[in-house]
């Protein structure tokens, strides 16, 4: 049986939440960030980079969102989830995926582990890095809202792995200064989601 | 056939050495990033998001360097160059590439890119991500030295599209203030790349 060990309000909802979709059998372990938990001895053992999410399979720990999500869906007989019947259609989830990691994630990350990129003690920059992250995430969201979700799922008709990636990382962009009003489709999406039975079940664990 | 628009000294060089490894027919483009040709108005029509790589197919455009590696290896046939003829194998190569893509690249980026975190007024601030870089992307090392890099390719035996990938960016890791002498692994996986003919082929193209 699967584990996914998984922190309160971070990227982990993301598989959590697939881990419902295609109806896996799982535990879950949460780590708390309030103790940084994830720097601890012991779960530095399940994951040496210390952060969120990991998942214990009989082969196994695996990390980094993109690899966990397709990995759920073809090992629980879904790759349609991730459009593997469709080269190119794959390609193009792949390419969302990681545009959700290395930009829109990576410029929400700015706004809280300011010193992964500085000096911890560099209070200014910091607090530049924060300035800055309505601007970066903005922009983000616009490329979103105008070439990538094509509705009503972010790849269409079809419902993907990319949905309940895009909509854990939506659950931040109040605070990360993004006007709602200027991404009518990004806030359809996150409503339509969170209406979801397999959305709500997983967010009710988490806060449980 | 397939186009790949590439700048020179950038991380269009893995998909542009991938391309070779599988025997693909494809045209280059090369943009100056010198003239910031990224973000003039006809590239922006190609990639919207005014980045390196893109690569243009019959069924559309596709960017983001994880996608666009296992989109070549399975379009012409090599899926077993992102091992997926094994499960597990080809989530490990996920994580991998999503590794290098999110954290190794990005924290590599805080060195020349600042302004995409900060503003471009912020002299200090960006003074202040540079300083760190040797900091952060040696941690990246340390952690590819110990934890991912199997020997003699990332995966072990079998040659991946993690290789490419890892050569890339390891081609500026002195630049961004790494002690060569704690990666050994790393080191020798660079030299033993650059030895390939497909690579000296691509890096040749590229300089041309």
């Amino acid at each position: 049986m699967l584990t996914l060990y998984y922190a309160r309000d971070t990227i982990s909802l993301a598989t959590h939440i697939l881990l419902e979709e295609v109806g896996a059998a799982y535990k879950t372990v949460r780590i708390d960030f309030g103790t940084t938990q994830q720097r601890s001895p012991e779960y530095l053992k399940v994951n040496p980079k210390g952060r969120m999410p990991a998942l214990v399979t009989e082969r196994g720990i695996l990390t980094e969102t993109p690899a966990m999500l397709v990995y759920v869906a073809q090992a629980f007989g879904k790759p349609e989830l991730a459009l593997m019947d469709d080269l190119f259609g794959f390609a193009q989830v792949q390419a969302i995926n990681a545009y959700l990691c290395s930009s829109l994630h990576i410029n929400h990350a700015h706004r809280m582990r300011g010193p992964r990129w500085v000096d911890a003690g560099d209070k200014a920059a910091i607090a530049a890095m924060q300035r800055h992250v309505p601007v970066s995430v903005s922009a983000n969201y616009d490329l979103i809202e105008s070439d990538m979700l094509k509705g009503p799922w972010v790849m269409g008709e079809r419902y993907t792995i990319c949905d309940p990636y895009l909509f854990t990382l939506a659950q931040w962009l109040e605070q990360d200064g993004v006007e709602p009003a200027r991404i009518p489709k990004v806030m359809d999406h996150r409503r339509r989601m969170s209406e979801r039975a397999t959305v709500k079940k997983a967010i009710d664990q988490e806060f449980a």
